[in-house]
């Protein structure tokens, strides 16, 4: 049975214009596939009403589960929570459960429980509140749409409190074979072993480093010993000269 | 009048495994900035056909440019060039100013034009190549589609190469004011202030730094004096304490 399919949403202009990289895609890509998630698709995109709803709309429907990173936060440009909440036609508020948790956090801090920190307890209505160790605001889920913060340490947070509780497949395994030849010698016989294991998927990363060109050839599967064959294939026709 | 449209296709499984960190979106969004496009939205997808020709096709009808990473190596995991064609219904083969150019980086390196360095010489009926001054093997320009090299180095020169064949807009000005104190008593002068300034962008992009929350906002607009102005006043009502 193939893995349950997953999609990424990455929300903010700050992305689109160049000034910030983004760090939470290759976060979320390696738990995915560590906990058996097929990644199908990233979409990074900016802080528009209409696009968070219609991108929203598109990847639930064709995804098992779907995560949004950024514009949860107490600003006039956080529309992520209000713009979920109208993708799935379902009330935004205050919510009792939110605000206790934001409540609670500014009482330890000594700090007010003004009109921007009670905007982050806006929990569209049937969502689950994801839990933030760091800062407190919460995620939330909404049906398989998880809606998570920007801020990279808060993310990784918040991703290792919701992927626990998600059903995932069998873990993906993976090889990478380096070969210090250029792709265009290594292509005939790889294309040939790649022919010979269907079950698996046989990926070429040309790369080059101090002007010497090289390929990394990536090997992945979910059966070891299929996976081991064919490593031990491309070593023999990809031997490595004297270091 | 609104700047030119851009979306980014980055494609290869090994960015939906985990596997690899893309830089290329983060590059092409400052270039696109800087030469006045106004970058809607980036997807990234995997090495197959179908999900490669649907976006295409989707994001050609919808950006004034598109631009693609990645799978134009020689091997059998390449295969952008021919789902590009196929999007565009053109047929793709071996053309001769393309061999020419790998012909003669082959000569002066002293190694053989092979099978599959003959392979990136596949170009789609109509298209423009696209120079590649660091392994020659040329990109293509199809309408408003350019498909470029994934590997960072060369994906980098093919933008020198291409951008500046593209008329832009405006270039987009830029100015971060950084505020020492968390989000949440930041939002309120703050969305007033965003208010007054219809034409620029204000965003706000809090930061987590040594256990302190801070705050970047970041002011984006074309009109150099209105974006001055709003940044004093920015500036006000956040006074940097002694450092």
């Amino acid at each position: 049975m193939p893995n349950p399919t997953a999609a990424m949403i990455v929300i903010g202009d700050e992305l689109l214009s160049g000034r910030t990289r983004d760090s939470n895609m290759f976060h979320l890509a390696g738990e995915l596939t560590k906990s058996g998630f097929d990644l199908k698709e990233v979409r990074v995109i900016g802080d528009d009403r209409n696009v968070i709803m219609s991108t929203v709309n598109a990847l639930r429907a064709t995804h098992d589960q779907v995560f949004t990173s950024g514009g949860i936060g107490p600003t006039h440009d956080d529309i992520t929570a209000d713009s979920v909440a109208a993708a799935f036609g379902v009330a935004i508020d205050v919510r009792e459960d939110a605000r206790a948790v934001m409540q609670a956090h500014c009482r330890r801090l000594g700090i007010e429980l003004n009109a921007a920190r009670l905007r982050m307890a806006r929990v569209p209505e049937g969502a689950a509140l994801i839990d933030n160790p760091v800062s407190s605001a919460p995620g939330f889920t909404l049906e398989n749409v998880h809606v998570l913060a920007g801020v990279p340490a808060i993310f990784e947070a918040m991703v290792a409190s919701v992927l626990p509780t998600l059903v995932g497949g069998a873990p993906m395994l993976s090889e990478t074979v380096r070969v210090d030849r250029p792709e265009g010698e290594v292509a005939g016989p790889l294309g040939r072993i790649s022919e010979a294991y269907p079950e698996l998927s046989i990926g070429s990363y040309p790369f080059l480093i101090h002007g010497q060109f090289g390929v990394n050839l990536v090997v992945r599967g979910i059966d070891r010993q299929i996976l081991d064959s064919a490593v031990n294939e491309l070593r023999a026709a990809f031997p490595r000269g004297p270091e």
